[in-house]
Parts: C-alpha cells; structure tokens; sequence
C-alpha cells in the first residue's frame, strides 16, 4: 500500500548534524527559544497532520478532482475538513510575526512543514501556498490600513490568498498582461480583465478570497514597468460580493484536487498595493519566497515515491541476484532492490532527497539569518547569498523531483503505470513544478545573468569558498576522493564566472544557451559540498546509530560515483557551447 | 491546435540520402519490385491513414477509456471504425508473407508505419502491436495445422493477437509463472490460472481474440525451463466459446483507450506451440520483433510532440529575444522559438527525432537482410548485429521519447500541463514504454552480458569498425570535429568492451551496475554514428534543397553539441562504478 512516513529522524539529523540549525538560529537569529525538543516536536506534529490528514484524502481527491458549477468550486471530499483542522493547529501561521497571530517560528522549520504537506498531499497544498508569500509581500508593501484589515486574517488561515498574474498572452512575460485598474474616487480601483492558471481563484475552503492582482492604470508606462498590484478581495469589507466571478477549471495532467481557475474581473474594486507601476517589484518578495517553496515541492514528492519505491523492492521477489545473500540460496528469486539497476534507481533517487533536504533547509536557514541576524552587513550577506541559490533551489529541485517520481515508478514496473498503485498521481502532479513560479529555463537565466553575472561573481565567489573549506578540511581521510571532485566543481565554477562577466551585458546570447548546465553544475556543487559535510558528521557520529550513519555514507559513496557525473556532461556542453560562441574556458 | 503531419519528407531522406535503402532491398533482400516510387507511395497512403483515421480518435480515446461491463470490453468511440479501415486497407499484412495473404513489402516500411501509428494515436495501436510479432512466432514454432488455421486471419487483422505471460508474481521473471496446462486426450491442453497486464486481453474490435499463453506443463522443470507456449482462442474452432474470461481492466496513467486485462483460465482449451518446455524460446522470437516496434513507439511519440511543440514556439510570443531579428524591432515580444533555452529544448528533441529515426529503420533494413540476403553467412551476421542493437532501439529510443515529451511539455509552459493542449497525453501514454517488452534495465543487461559478454565483443567489434569507416572518410573537411567526437567513442566502447570480458561471467556485479550507461553510450554511437552520415548526406544534395539540408546540418551541429555529451557523464560513472568494483578502463 502507498504511504506516507514523515522522514521526522532525517529531517532533524540535517538540522542539527550537518547544519547546526538550533545553534545557530539561537545565537545568530535570536530564537531563544529554540532548541532539539521543540524542533522535534514540530516535526513530529507536522508529520501527524501531514500523514494522517492531508495523504488520507491525496488519491481520493485526484480521483474525484474538483467540481466547476456556475461560478462556484468545490473541492474533492475531505479537503474541506482537512483544511479546518490546518487551520484550527495554526500551520498556516507556523512563521508569520506573533504581531498579527503567527507562531514566529523559524523559516527552516516552515521549510519542512511545506515538505511534508507536499509528500502527503501536492494538490491540497496548492491551497494555502501561496499564503505565506503573500503575508510577506503585504507585509512588506501594503499600507497600514490594508495590513491591519488583511494580516490577521491571511495568517490565521481563516481567508485564503490567489497570486492572479497570468493572462492568456502574458505567461513568463508579465509586461504583456492587459488588466486595466481604473481609479475611482474613494481611492479605490476598478479592475477589468481576464485572469487564468489561477491556483485556488474560487473554491468552498474560507469564506473569503483574497485576490493579489497585476494589472495596469492607464497612462503609466508601457512594459512590465507599468504594472501595478492591488488586492481584490472576493467579499468586500462592507460585505458586497466583488465582481469577480470564475468562469471555468482547467483540467490538467496533475494536481486534480486543485482548482485551476480563469477569473473574470468585471469592475472589481481593488486596493492598490504599493505604488502605482511599482507591482512587479511588490510580487517579487512574494515570487522569491513562493520560489523556494516549489524547490519544497521538488523534494517534497522525491521523498514519498522514494519510501515507497524503497519498500516495494524490497518486498518484490523477481529473479536471482547476482550475489546472493548466502542466507536466500534456496529461494526461486531475491527481492529486486538486491539487483544493481534498481539499486542504483533507489540509490540515485535518495541520493537528491538527502542532498536537496539539505540544500532547501540551508537556504531556509539563511531566510532566518536574512531577516534577524544582529549584524546588518551580515543580514545583506545572507540575503545576497539566498538570491544566489534561490533560482537552484526551485530549478534544481523540481528536476530531481520529476526524475525521481519517474525512476520510482521504473521500480514499480508494469505496476507503476497503474493508477491504483499511487506512484503515478506523484509523477503526473510533479510534472508543474517545473514550469510555475518561473520555468526551470527562467530561473537559470537569472542565475547566470542576474545573480552571477549582476555582481561580477562575488555571492557565488563566497559560496565557493564556503565549498573550499570544506574541501580543505576533507582533503585527507576516508573523504579525500570525493574532496577532490567536489574542488575540481569549485574550481570549474570560478572560471565560468570569469567567463560568464567577460561575455558580459553586450553579449548574453551564449549565457541564455548554456544557463541551465551552469544550474546544473551549482545544484551539484551544492548538494555534493552539503553530503560531503554529511559524511564527515556521519563519520564522527557513527557510534550512536550505526546502521542510520552508515546509510548516509552509502548514500555520500552513491552519489559521487553516480550522480556527480552529471557535471562531466554540463562541462562538456558549456566547453562546446562557448567554443561556437567565441568565448574560451580556461583554469 | 495539436495535430499530426506525417514526416515523409524526413522518412524518404533517411530511406534513400542516409541509408540507400531502396537500393539495398534490391540487391542485397531480393526485392525487386521496389523503388523510390513505390515507397513514397506506401509512406504517403500509411501517413493519410494515420493521420486522419487514428489520430482524430486519440485524443477522445484518451478522454473516454475503456469500459468493463461484466467480462464484456468496450474500446472508445471510433476505435471500431478505426480497425475496420485499418483491416480494410490490408496495413495489418504490410510486411507478412503472401502466401499467407500479406503484402510481402519490407520489415523497414513496416517500421515506419509503426512509427506513424503510434505519432498518431499510441492506445489504439496497442489493439494491432503484438500481430506481427504473433505472426512471426506461429510462423517459425506453430504446427502446418495451426499455421494453416490461424496465420490467414492474424495476417488480414481479422482476428487480434495477445501475448499472455504476466501473472501477478511473475513479471520480469517469467520463470515464476504458475499457470497450468493440463494434457487432454485429443491432444489438447486444459490451461488454468489467472493472467495480469494483458493488452487487449479482451475488446470488441474483433470477433475472436487469439491468445498466446505461457504455462507449465505439470511434472516439468521449475524456473524458466519448464515453460510451454499455447495458442487459446476466444472462440475455438468448432464455434465454442472457451473458459477464458476478462475479470477485469486496469486504470492507468496513460494509453488509457488499450483494455489492459486481467484474464482468468478457468480449464481453457490450449494448443501447444513447439516443443513442450521450450516456450520461451518460442515467445522469444516474437518479443524481439516486439521490443523493435516498442524503440518506433518511443519514436513515433517523440515526433509527434516535437513537431507540435515547435509550431507553437514559433507561433507564441513572450518576451524580447537576445538576439532579435532587425525586422522585429518594433515587436513588444518575440516567438519563444528565438529564446536559446527553448530553442535548445526544440534542437534537442529534434535531434533523437532525427537519429532515432535512421537508428530505427538501419535496424528495421537489417531484420530485412537478416532474413533475405542470398549469403548465408551475411543473413548471420546482420541477425547478430541486429540482435546487439534490439535493446539499444528498445531502451534509448523509448528513454529519448518520454523525454521529448516532457521537453515539448515545458516548451508549451503552463498551456503543457492542460488536457485540451494535447502534450500532457503523450507524456502519460509513453511512460510505459520504458517498462513494458522488458524494462529498459532488463534491455541493458541484455546488451552488455548477453550481446557483448556473449560473444567476446565480437560484433560490437564489428558494429565499430563500421562506425571508423565514417570516422575515417569525414575526418577532414567540415565534419572533422564531430568526426573526431565519435572516434574516442569508439575507442572508449572497445576499451569497455575489453573490460567487459575481463570481468566475465564469473564477476557479472560490476557490469549490472553500469549496464544502463554502457547502453546510452552505445545509443549515441549509433546516433552519432548515423547523424553523421546525414551530415555528409547533405552537405552532398544541398542544392536540390538548401533549406531542408541546411536543418539537418543544423541538427548535426546542435547534437554533437549539446546531445552527444552525454556521454562524458555515462563514461564518468563508468570509470568511477569500474574503480569501486576493482577493475580498470583504460585506452
């Protein structure tokens, strides 16, 4: 039977054996209050409310998926009761300031909730998540007037939030939306337009729905530099319905318990956000946080199709093993996770789980750290550092996501194709998480353009000698091997920063062909430094669980031999790229 | 709007430009009737059938299902109608023998009409997949009473064929199987047990379902030895209705208009085919044949969605280019075919369209030869030639195809993950192709323990000598870079190959481990290896068509570029697994 088990043991060994989390959050957060037993009991709660609400009703609802009636949504049963109780033990407000009700718990800890939501339940997910983003962007840009109204509401749960951006010309590209907001004399706007891909634009979860919106007052600039955003709330404050109505769902390959609305806007009063022309920049505070939650969803669904695919070869007898455990010498055939290919699928699949739990809970650190460390420069540091990783995050890890659902069901054979068997609704829900939020191809442009190129490579020069101490202190000893690969990475990397600044501003085209191997070659860069930290903090803490530490070593072994490699093809293609570009790459 | 236009302008450049097919079929296959002609002709008709009979009920096909009602299979609207034509126009006997009432027309034609039917409509070829196959085991194990009975109406398409091995435990492992077959004292046998995962199991396309079944002869040997072939037919020749019931169909991820069955043998009247104990043998000569047309299903996909994924890159405008063309200037946004990132994924997918297509029909040219060159000895050779390249065809065209569509997918954006675009489809419906036939970790195995181990590497030897004849005649002029790319290939399978037979049977551990990235290496030798033939190919007729030339030349150039260096992480996983497991690689 497909499960859930929240992987509650590894979660707190990247936090506390290979990130230190509490320590530093205490020291360099000022969460005094913080400490293993509180993180675990998170966890562990987290792991309750995922596992034992939100994965009960995961099948059923992509089964039944949503019903678009008149104007009105409902969702799949159950995802009524499952969001109430989401609501009544304060998920939604885990990490949003005690000002206006939230937990005030740490980002990193919001990070692994989101994970499990999404290993128990993607579709239901979509609901509330956009929910935190959104908190901050009005947090950040709203007036005070619209914070004290909408806050307290957004952070409790009680209404929900949309991110409504889309238009059907204006996808990736923002500046094309044709939304008009017509301001009227209350210092309101009328907004007319049509919206869609809207996550949750209508549904029967909250009473209300809270619409961020993009649209644009006439006269201002033409191009992304005219966009403004408003909140259009769906019950107006004097209680009058808005006029926004959906006018219809998608149906889609994946995420079927979501509702994926077209939204009318029909004179629809809003409230600027913000200055006016200045949207884009407010929505960004919410796309950068939203960004990192999708890497969540990556990870989050390689987890679930992992431990199933993990039990299922180990309960699956088809033929013999080419070494047989002596003990299994009479039987007709061996478990299939005894055979090397699908040893390796598991292997490889865990391999990006615990490396990309470690690489989304450090940059989920470095949120923590961005907003509350004491020293300001190192506040600025932190912030510049998770711009760098924010685009591998999400590219990255939605990739490993979709691979992973994918060699899961290899695992799986004949029966991975069938729905029942649950392992393809993971494959199918997944397959989005690489195209929202900005594709997988927009975040490694603004990686290399922006984040490399933007500051002449000093961010990822920093990242790269946080990587070389590293390498330094594991240059000798059991890890020596796998050192030297990860230095030959850094090592690569500083050069094609030197490429990528000396091709410059005047001549992006050869940046544009090669940005996705350059992410590829930072995702590995980062996993490979964290699983590297992880097997020396295994090796130093074998003793206290042999048979958990010794897992991770095998893991650490696996993905450099297997996975790693990867960065000899990324090489390859930016050597032979550049060369037809003209640009050379030396060290 | 996703459409389907056959590519027989690409079929018949790599029929004739890159394989002198035509020519090779008359005067090495004894088939003196065909010529250019003859052939544009066949691949005309096949592609107006595919396309306006098959390819408009996919889509529905795919929306409505198969539906079960109490043993009885009903395939979706129009699927009946499809058959009907498909029967009617004699494409079922296209490469059978005549004196069984087929066309006698070559197995490399019937490769691309294959290709054709599965770019157009996957589920419902799935009803016709397994008939030539049938054909052809009846042909070579059946009694001249079985062969005489049941060949005339397989041929024609009057009656279907399955192929029922699957049991629930016995999968992959076919030894493990345990339906009985009783001897009765008319020479025939009772069959009972219970069957899974059988494609068109049971349907109402034709009026008798012929099955092909595995079962055990009691008092045989255990494992794999003691299987016996059978022929069940739904309705036995003297008119009665035989104990075999449809208990019940699957729901699957994809090829959801194909009734997957459960089948129950409840004392059904069997035939022998061949030897007692030697079905497998016998099975075997009919999952090769399969396991070619599953490489043209991964084909047939991958065309499909490219073709529709590059109409829409040019017809969707999102943002300015990098390098905008001067007569779009004054555009607000460019075709999202101008942005390198989408440009590569459309290049990428162009290029194992392109390759896999000349690898499908060389393999398809040499099943001709292998069973009609006047030389004994060369019938020999081209049967083990094909015989290493069958898991390559089966297990890197199906790996190319699932990932064209999911490339194609993110080519759409967030249109990819909506039904009504069409994309979603293909991705759902080639996922299986990966697996079914033998997975594709099965197919490496195959390559490197049985075709490569198996005989010493001698015809991979020869595979490669025929790679350094194109090595040798471009390694000057324009081609000399990717000349010199596949030549260290084919150093580097050779020195593999060696490393292979050190390891030998008696250590077979490390060669599981790397199976699978010794068959991707052999992939892109092949393809590389073909592409550039058709490099030479149109370099040498580009006058009679520069801008058609001019693409394949750009495809070549793009290939050895960012495709072919795939190979550099293949070979790194390689050395590294080898190190692990003590053996060495070196060249």
């Amino acid at each position: 039977m497909f499960s859930y088990q929240p992987p509650v043991k590894h979660m707190q060994y990247v936090l506390s054996d290979v990130l230190s989390a509490t320590d530093t959050l205490r020291v360099d957060a000022g969460y005094n209050e913080i400490d293993e037993q509180l993180v675990r009991q998170v966890l562990e709660e987290a792991g309750r409310f995922t596992a034992e609400v939100l994965f009960p009703v995961n099948a059923s609802g992509d089964r039944q998926g949503c019903r678009f009636e008149s104007g009105a949504v409902f969702t799949p049963d159950g995802f009524r009761d499952a969001y109430r109780q989401f609501v009544d033990s304060g998920w939604a407000a885990l990490a949003c300031d005690p000002g206006y009700g939230g937990q005030g718990l740490p980002h990193v800890l919001n990070c692994a909730l989101q994970e499990m939501m999404i290993s128990a339940n993607h579709a239901w997910t979509m609901y509330p998540g956009v929910l935190h983003g959104a908190y901050t962007c009005l947090k950040a840009h709203g007036s005070e007037e619209l914070k004290q109204y909408y806050l307290p509401k957004i952070v409790s749960g009680e209404w929900l939030v949309t991110m409504a951006l889309t238009e059907p010309q204006a996808g990736s590209d923002v500046g094309l939306l044709r939304t008009r907001a017509v301001e009227g004399d209350t210092g309101t706007y009328r907004l007319s337009g049509n919206k869609i891909f809207i996550s949750g634009g209508e549904h029967d979860l909250t009473e209300n729905i809270v619409h961020l919106v993009l649209a644009r007052i006439p006269g201002g600039p033409e191009g992304s530099k005219g966009v403004s955003l408003f909140v259009v709330p769906k019950i107006c404050p004097d209680g009058s319905r808005n006029q926004v109505t959906c006018t219809g769902i998608e149906h889609k390959m994946g995420i079927r318990g979501s509702a994926t609305c077209s939204l009318e806007f029909a004179g629809a009063t809003g409230w600027l956000v913000g200055e006016p022309h200045r949207g884009l920049a407010a929505m960004f505070v919410m796309m950068n946080a939203a960004r990192m939650l999708v890497g969540a969803q990556g990870l989050g669904i390689a987890e679930t199709v992992y431990q199933n695919a993990a039990r299922y070869a180990n309960e699956r007898l088809q033929m013999k093993a080419v070494d047989r455990p002596a003990e299994r010498k009479d039987q007709p055939a061996d478990p299939i996770a005894l055979h090397p290919p699908v040893r390796r699928l598991l292997l490889s699949q865990r391999a990006y789980v615990e490396g990309g739990r470690m690489m989304l809970y450090w940059s989920g650190l470095m949120l923590d750290l961005a907003e509350r460390h004491p020293i300001p420069q190192r506040r600025q540091d932190f912030e510049q550092m998770l711009a760098l990783v924010t685009p591998v995050v999400k590219a990255f890890l939605t990739e490993k996501g979709f691979q992973g659902a994918s060699d899961a069901l290899q695992v799986y054979g004949g029966y991975g194709v069938i729905t029942e068997t649950g392992v393809e609704q993971y494959l199918r829900d997944c397959r989005v998480t690489m195209i929202y939020e900005g594709t997988n191809e927009i975040q490694a442009i603004d990686l290399v353009v922006r984040k490399i190129l933007g500051d002449q490579g000093v961010r990822l020069g920093r990242f790269l000698e946080l990587v070389r101490a590293t390498v330094q202190a594991e240059r000798t000893g059991p890890f020596a091997g796998h050192s030297e690969c990860l230095s030959k990475l850094a090592t690569e990397l500083a050069a094609i920063a030197r490429a990528v600044c000396e091709s410059g501003t005047a001549n992006l085209t050869p940046l544009h062909w090669v940005a996705g191997d350059v992410l590829r070659l930072m995702g590995h860069c980062i996993i490979g430094w964290l699983l590297l930290r992880s097997a020396s903090a295994s090796c130093n803490n074998r003793e206290d669980d042999y048979a958990f530490h010794d897992e991770r070593l095998e893991t650490v072994d696996h993905y450099f031999a297997y996975e790693f490699t990867e960065t000899h093809a990324a090489l390859a293609v930016l050597r032979a790229s550049f060369a037809q570009h003209g640009l050379s790459l030396t060290w």
